[in-house]
């Protein structure tokens, strides 16, 4: 933490992130430059070396001398609430607490095309386990948070369990721990409201949180038009001049622009010595998120939507992005998310995994995060939901000052109260 | 279809689609030399050429002089099988049949997410609707067939009631009608069985369509070795030399290679004259797909999976598809993929949309079919469900020697027993 901290510093003195890691730069400007194979210049990217990066094994099974066979796999639901329990042959148990506003629209898929592949398998064999499912009845065709939350929310489940099995945090098996407290960057959500009201929130935001970075939302999301208009132009610079140059700060177009808007909102963040810039168009347009990110000197950041571990190959190698954020949920877990904080390692870039404020979210990315070198020196937070009666013995999960301490484990270092888990019922097919 | 019939013998004696229409070669071997905005050669994909062409209407809303008030758009369920029924405020009424084998995991994503953005808005707005809906509830967080199945399933219940008011069918409503009768190729779905045994299938499954075209699967699917080993290099000259020179043959590869063995495999086809070739590589390859489609002369076939128009955009643009198959109800009906084959036709590229084999996915197709100019010459044909019950005047549904006649309406221009349709329930939240 304290290391994030200093490093926080030089780099909001110095220009932010890009000063912070030695991004290699590309700079002849070419749409496409880190793609070109001929005689004419340019390099292809070191897929080797992120193929290596991705092929290393994630789950630590070497902690575990015999087979942990899964007999259960079960979603309970509560209303509108989601838990996914976990089982062994040998009595042992895990719980994940879902991202319960997509798996209310998702839970089929759970029953019908995630649960019934881990029945019988031994949970030391996690990684294998989910890049076979991916095959599994023709699963791939369903590549996104469609097919992953339901996957996250078993994975969640199983590393809790064994976690409990191994005395380790979740962290611990899936990594070294790098970071047991985590500096927080303070988020606004809001659009529709004008810059003058953006700043009052933040600062009532900030007053609470104590975080020493912000972030907030630009544009109109998804290529439609700001309301008021004008606002984003008008709040980049008054965010700064109002929180003072020693606060690091980021933005989050949502994919707003097309590419010409997108350099042209980029450059006045450059001028204003903004941290990162995150999905300035669609998420979908690959192409043009490389245009803009080799347009600017300011770090472009992205992968929240990304499903596919192929496509996070060519982000990362080509320079497309320079900070990965991988959603813990939407992308499949811990074991896929680590594959791209190690690729993004290998082409020294950042990982700042995003997460929505639903449920447990948040305590699963502090675990993620505890266990990679190449965290972001702050990170979003999202707070617990108040409805969920818990115990946490090492950690308050609270921003104190501006910084969250990790739980320590075993497993998610969570216990979620047994009287509100039996109120839950098993959800069918 | 008797000008679609004499195109394939042209293409089958001069060398397949390539031959048919005029694909326009970029030949320097680059690997994204389509891209290249630069000095040194290579030109950008006519993009502006794409957008027109995408941005031109598709529903026939002149065609009402009135208001359609959506009143109630419900889903139904008998057992697994599941339709879409749409009715007006002034009782007018459509039915869908839908994917049952997607939409049995994929039902609260329409009875959440689709179904309540509908209600009380102007039928005669459809493309709009299906717009603003890809942002309604962050519903592009959802972008692949776990949304676009059920915004298939509500569109084409609304093409049916809205051609039952106007007197046209589905093709009327979205276009020109270009072909009134489509010769289909028949599809060997199987892998894991032996060359010898998939030409006694395919010569079985011909003597009952009399298709004059084959489709059948090469490789092991996803990147999996096939089985038995070596499968596909002696089954490529012997589905040739078996079915002999007129045949026009394809094969499907289902993302089974690497771009080695992709392109190794695709100069086999060549050697052998086979018409286009599907899937080379995972569908989420983008680059390599392009890679592969530059180094072979044959064209390249996909987009079954392809959940996004933006990048359909840029696989026609950069002409790493010759050959685009939107998935009728995959890629969320029939106006999203009318603007792939419009991008596609912009290009001089062919459209021959996917279907699966269920429910009357088959007929959503033909319709569709009847109204692009740059259909291919084949279609897949899949047999109908047995279960449903229903009766078409104006067409067997039949291949009737390798030729099937489009039902022309109004609407499906299929009516399905009243009967059978009370027995189904609502399906809730």
């Amino acid at each position: 933490m304290h290391t994030n901290r200093r490093k926080f510093i030089t780099a909001s003195v110095t220009g932010g992130l890009a000063a912070a890691l030695p991004f290699t730069a590309r700079s002849s400007g070419r749409l496409t430059e880190g793609l070109i194979d001929d005689k004419t210049g340019g390099a292809v990217p070191d897929y080797g070396k992120l193929d290596q990066a991705a092929a290393m094994p994630v789950f630590k099974k070497e902690l575990f001398t015999s087979p942990v066979i899964i007999e259960s796999l079960e979603l309970l639901r509560l209303k509108d609430t989601f838990l996914c329990r976990v089982r062994s042959k040998d009595g042992a148990e895990g719980i994940c607490v879902c991202n319960s506003l997509q798996m209310k629209s998702l839970y089929p898929i759970f029953v019908n095309r995630v649960q019934p592949f881990f029945i019988g398998k031994d949970a030391r064999d996690l990684e294998t386990i989910i890049e076979q499912l991916y095959v599994y009845g023709s699963n791939y065709k369903l590549q996104n948070l469609a097919l992953w939350v339901p996957v996250a929310s078993a994975e969640f489940a199983i590393l809790d369990m064994m976690g409990r099995i191994a005395g380790k945090s979740i962290g611990e098996l899936i990594g070294e721990i790098h970071n047991k407290q985590i500096a927080v960057y303070q988020a606004n959500s809001e659009r529709d409201i004008t810059a003058e009201e953006t700043i009052r929130q933040l600062k009532e935001q900030l007053a609470q949180s104590g975080a020493k970075a912000i972030k907030f939302k630009l544009g109109g999301r998804m290529n439609h038009p700001e309301y008021p208009a004008g606002r984003s132009e008008k709040l980049i610079p008054m965010v700064r001049k109002t929180f003072g140059d020693q606060m690091v700060i980021s933005a989050d177009a949502n994919g707003s622009y097309g590419v010409e808007e997108a350099i042209k909102i980029g450059k006045i963040m450059q001028d204003y010595k903004y941290d990162f810039y995150e999905e300035p168009v669609p998420f979908d347009w690959y192409e043009e998120t490389y245009q803009v990110a080799k347009a600017l000197k300011i770090p472009v950041a992205g992968g929240e939507q990304e499903p596919s571990l192929h496509n996070f190959r060519w982000l990362i190698g080509n320079g497309a992005l320079k900070v990965l954020q991988p959603d813990m949920f939407y992308f499949g877990g811990m074991v896929r998310s680590m594959k791209v904080a190690r690729m993004a390692r290998a082409m020294d870039k950042l990982c700042i995994p995003h997460i929505t404020g639903d449920g447990f979210g948040y305590v699963y990315m502090m675990h993620f995060v505890s266990a990679i070198p190449n965290a972001g020196p702050f990170h979003e937070f999202k707070a617990l939901s108040e409805d969920l009666p818990f115990q946490c013995k090492t950690s308050s999960l609270k921003s104190e000052n501006g910084v969250v301490t990790v739980p320590s484990g075993p497993g998610l270092g969570v216990e979620i109260d047994p009287d509100y888990i039996k109120k839950h019922i098993v959800v069918k097919g």
